[in-house]
């Protein structure tokens, strides 16, 4: 479908979309913890039907020196509304955005997307910095 | 019963089912993500009764270079409409099927079929190229 | 209560309940995978009181050669109907008669007991052949 | 409060709640295996306040020589209803007498206060003989 | 805002909070053993919109010598009340001032916040004594 | 299946059962009110396969003269045990045996019985004394 | 799509399908009573598309002289398996085949199909005989 | 049991606990409006095997002048703690109590008691002073 | 905000919408029965805040002549993706949209919004041909 | 307490909170329809003890010429965070002040407040100004 965005300017577009997310200074910075954000309201597009796609985003990372401000991070989410971008790719590209803004000790996105055709898909990916951080145990 | 697809038949038909499977290249190969997938309206045919099974496939896999396609792997999951095969054995056959296109790091399929005479079973099976790579940690 | 089977009788009553088990070949004996099975409407009577007793009995086990046939596994535990048998003894007397037939390389049977004076029981218990297998983990 | 028992007259109640509890042969002791026991209906009295505490009371344990019977331990549960003591306590002293009576391998007492205040509290403990057993996995 | 705290009020807030908690003598420090406090009806203010902040923080810790009084915690949290602290903030600030207050073996603190703009955040902080002990196994 | 209780064996073992209910005096004659009890562990065995069938059975009723006295109630339960009787039978005859000892205002059997070969089936059925009374609100 | 049956196939089926039909007579007849009968495993194929539809029928009836018996129903639903229907269509000639089959005094049939295209309908179709009796109440 | 408190002290016991009952005037006389209380930690005594009984209490009603205060009708339910007395009395009992106190517009008490012997009951009991007032619509 | 369409454009809009619709004739006209559509992806634009809202629309109908293809519908919601209208406003005109097409004997709209601010709002409208139809009982 | 708020200053405050309220024109005044509005994180001060008080509040109404602006009325429900007031009256003076606001054809208030002491309340109060319309019936 020709009014859907190409790969080419998708890549384009996530150099924007990164433009949006602002940070603050971790207060904390010389304990290792977790922050979890859930984002429920994430859509896109598909770019093979031109169909919007729905989904929840959950970000956990431990900080390095900066955190993600949420209202930035709502907006930079807010971007995808009309771009066609694949299951896979958009999860891969939100944890690229976040690493690059924050460069966190570790971090994990989780894209849980709703059915399509009766089937449902979920991309988990994850980064950090050197070796794996001991994760914090949630009991 | 003599109007089932006996195991030879069931051989062959594994070999029409797999061709209806499509992938695409996968757009981040150099990091080890975890995809999930459930299928949760699959229906075969028991071998012995003839009467009809349902269950819920969920497939769960680190890509090398393919991902699965997924309109593709709804349409190889309805095949099994009206072939007779036990639930061992499909959930194995589902799991050779997606190794021999997708050739990935790591792969569960996971097959829950709902009670059948009160009784209801799940099978897992799990496949890994090498060594078993370190799973990702869903927190 | 002089109505009730001994602990005598119960030792010949496993051995004819352990004949009503059918098996059929494993198709994968090449890979280690896992078969769960549940069945919820298990019942007994308590030996002491007399009284029946209600539970769910959940199968997990790691096939061999052998895999157990459904409908005479629903035969098995039917047979417990009427037979006066503790907890703790026919969750270990159902381990041994299906580890008996199959030889599995692991298994696990698990029984979860409805209250009894307020008080509700589960009793877990566990075989394996020569050492415990890399379990498979369940995502 | 002067109507209320103190931490003396505590020590004393505890050995005679302790008489309540009764045993039996464990049939099976050359195996390791978990019995789980919930009790929802547990209530004492706070020493401080004099008003009653409610809770479950989860124990789950690994047999040696001997196991618990049930009906002994609703009576033994009952003896607290109308002393007063306090949550940490309460969890280590059932801890505590269980522990002499039955000579487990391993066991683990789980209690879970309803709120006060809006605020609710679980106390977990666990005595080990020698060595922690390697526990039974729940799947 | 001005009429809003700011970090340096924020600081010294936070010592006239600590001086709010109790401790009492833990009666089995011999033992290792868990301790959950769930407080549902946490509320603060955000210092940039003004707005209240609505949430649940779990607290566990393995206490050494000193157990934190219940009602002393509840008048600990509602300090908080009319308070300007930024999430993370107060999150690593209660483990300070637990921390400070009981020296327990091991302590964490899961603060669990209510959506704002759709967003929902969780932050979780650990701290140990020296190296970290063997936590309780929940079952 | 000549071993199962033929209908006509059934009547008789209904006025056996029947025999089986106690009552005790209704203590608030003057006031209509509600009594409902709910029996989760029936079971009877099915005439025409002879393979048992499970269910919970809800009684409620606006008493006259009398109350059904519960353990009479559960012996009455486990009297079907095993006995040949299909679903809208024992849901009726359970209605007539309890309207015919308690003879109370208003009446209803809710028999809900779990599924077999995947379908499952309720049976509901009411009795009043002369006109059907207001029934009280549950709100 | 040619290979599908065409609407006035549809009709022949149906009355193929009726066939399978098989009563029991009341034995309670002279009492107005509810019986409900849920049907989880329903599929049929769209029309329009090819696609398989998945849903759960419940049936509601107050019987006259006669009650559909469940295997023969079972077999009634599982030859919709690979007939080319639509959701209301469907739904109106089950109820038109069962009150056809049973003349009952009251009929309800309540179609719950699964999401397409993330969109989920439900159909519910009533039948009585002259006026609508007083149904019963399910408390 | 001669231990336990006859029905002779029960009503003086009665007299006792609607002592403790305190009430507050209704600030909106002239509006008919609903007040739903729940107590979930109520408990008694079976008179008849001295065990304890657990269950809530549901008071809902229409104050005319006066509405009870809570902390007196927690004391006056922990009144009844070690009190002997069945369950369709109590409900009654408590209903005649607040009714006696308050004097509401209309009242209902709902008692859910928890299983005995596997069976569980619920009591609902309801008064008005005149006519039934249009109750309010719970949308 | 300018860049959003004003209330005038919106009329225009809704008129473009209302064409995306299609209709199917009702093959069952003689019979009074309902239709429930749940569309759970349903998202528009905020006019006052250019925020994005998300909602679920349930639409539930008696047909007369004309039912509604679910495609065109999924189209038809689809088009108010980057639409500005509020909550009320949307909801009664999706009801006029429907009525305008199907004309049916009974229509209802309930949208329930997902929370801003943390208040969530649900609106409900409902039409009728002449008198109101006596609604189907969903049991 | 005397720094609590007495019901003097509480009228003056109502006055004063009532005046946060703002309302738009209802775009739909021809046609009955609902607008429930609920309001998860109201919390108060008890006028007895100064301890938080914490609740949701639910209103439901059906307009007349205005509906109330959703970011004044949660503006309206934080005024009363720091002001003591009782349940019921907080309840009735909220129906007060958006009857006073709206005149609405109908309304309703429902606040479900958190338990204190084990027990919880939920207060109901309506509002209708002449005779209460036929409210929509939700399915
Ligand atoms: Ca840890
Ligand atoms: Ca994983
Ligand atoms: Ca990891
Ligand atoms: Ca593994
Ligand atoms: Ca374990
Ligand atoms: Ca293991
Ligand atoms: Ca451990
Ligand atoms: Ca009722
Ligand atoms: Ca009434
Ligand atoms: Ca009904
Ligand atoms: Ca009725
Ligand atoms: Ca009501
Ligand atoms: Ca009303
Ligand atoms: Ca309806
Ligand atoms: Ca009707
Ligand atoms: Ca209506």
């Amino acid at each position: 479908n020709s009014s859907l965005p190409n790969q080419e300017e998708n890549r384009t577009v996530s150099e924007e979309n990164r433009g949006l997310l602002e940070t603050f200074e971790n207060q904390h910075p010389n304990r290792d913890y977790e922050i979890e954000i859930s984002v429920p309201e994430f859509t896109s597009v598909c770019p093979k039907t031109g169909q919007p796609d729905f989904g929840t985003i959950h970000i956990t990372y431990i900080p390095e020196a900066l955190c993600v401000e949420l209202k930035s991070l709502k907006m930079y989410m807010q971007a995808y509304r009309n771009q066609g971008i694949f299951y896979e790719n958009v999860t891969n590209v939100i944890l690229n955005d976040l690493v690059e803004c924050l460069q966190p000790r570790w971090m994990q996105v989780r894209a849980e997307f709703t059915p399509r055709g009766g089937i449902s898909s979920t991309i988990t990916v994850e980064h950090y910095s050197e070796t794996p951080p001991d994760e914090l145990t949630v009991i």
